[in-house]
């Protein structure tokens, strides 16, 4: 019994994922959101229960992969066709598409190289990424022209980039640097003051920013040591 | 790049997983339904091709099966609970998640125990359960009462079952008896006389019941054997 109850977290992540699909259909968009990060809960907690027991299993890391990409990767990525792609036409259709598609791609680079890097993230995990949308939509803010559909673009990108994100389990890997941490927190207090709803789409947004601009400061660093 | 190709028919097959969704929710349920076959075409590609041009690689493994899932577990369950399910309430819910959960559950142990056994498959395989759903609908018959959603629950179920399939890639395995392949052909056969539309579900539903039925005769040779 204790071996199953970090899997049942893990179905309990991808039943979430589900519901979280049929109520974009039935245009409920905040609610579709809201599922999206009672997701992360469980997609959070499957893990830890699994180490906590001592039970961590090949079949379960198979299993989260799976559920993160429904929850993840296909429920954001209908979200965000029926809350604005839908007005773009074919490129509603493919910028749709290509978020679940990086989502993969991001979840089959990171189980074939696991292990082989501490400390932090290649590319943006999938629950940010997911997050990131489903939270922007809680915003209830309709961006004018094509900002909506580069934003999901962008993220999707950002997943099978090869940019460094801090991964807060580990230990060492890449460093963090304070100017990158302060202007992405600075941004994000920015948005806080411009709507105090953005609460729960700031910590995702300001995660995926601190990576491009620690990333960048890092390249700065090294050309300057060479 | 040619051992790009392989992943690029995997990517094709949940780039169409995704449009079938998306066409759901737009009410174009054979287009649908049509994708997910397609989807399958992709999927039984991506393999031939890898091995072909033996590139076969864990990344492609690991990729192939995130996309059956989106494309033969989510897409068929939304699909499944836009054609039918959602007039049954909670329960429409819970067998549309169940569907993508199960489908979930079998990849990850058709992952972890890959190798183990050759010539058969354990649990009928997430292409035929998905494709069964799919054209299904394609049939554009709604049966009454619970038949439908009992229907989608069954196939859900097999997925995880322990009832064995051939697999025709592969040699030996579970021996294919005469009668099951003679009672689920006849059932087809059947089927196709009542109505022709049948023809694309007929298949993905004479392999699912032989196995039911292969196993059931299986059981009982082993009884009279002792």
């Amino acid at each position: 019994m204790r071996n199953a109850i970090p899997n049942i977290l893990t179905a309990v992540n991808i039943v979430l994922g589900m519901f979280a699909i049929i109520f974009t259909f039935q245009g409920e968009f905040t609610c579709s959101a809201l599922l999206i990060i009672a997701a992360l809960v469980a997609d959070g907690l499957d893990g830890r229960v699994a180490r906590y027991f001592g039970v961590s299993s090949d079949f379960g890391k198979e299993l989260d992969s799976l559920c993160d990409l429904v929850s993840f990767g296909v429920a954001p990525a209908i979200l965000a066709y029926a809350f604005m792609l839908k007005d773009f036409g074919m490129a509603g259709y493919i910028i749709a598409a290509a978020f679940a598609t990086c989502g993969a791609l991001r979840l089959a680079r990171f189980n074939v190289n696991t292990g082989s890097v501490k400390g932090y993230f290649m590319g943006l995990p999938i629950p940010t990424a997911g997050c990131v949308v489903a939270t922007f939509v809680i915003l209830g803010m309709k961006p004018s022209g094509w900002i909506f559909p580069l934003m999901v673009a962008i993220f999707a990108y950002l997943m099978v980039s090869t940019i460094r994100y801090p991964d807060f389990k580990g230990k060492g890997g890449e460093p963090v640097r304070l100017i990158p941490v302060a202007i992405s927190v600075a941004v994000g207090v920015y948005i806080l003051f411009l709507t105090l709803n953005a609460v729960l789409f700031v910590p995702f947004f300001v995660y995926s920013l601190f990576g491009i601009l620690n990333t960048l400061f890092g390249l700065f660093d090294r050309h300057s040591a060479t």
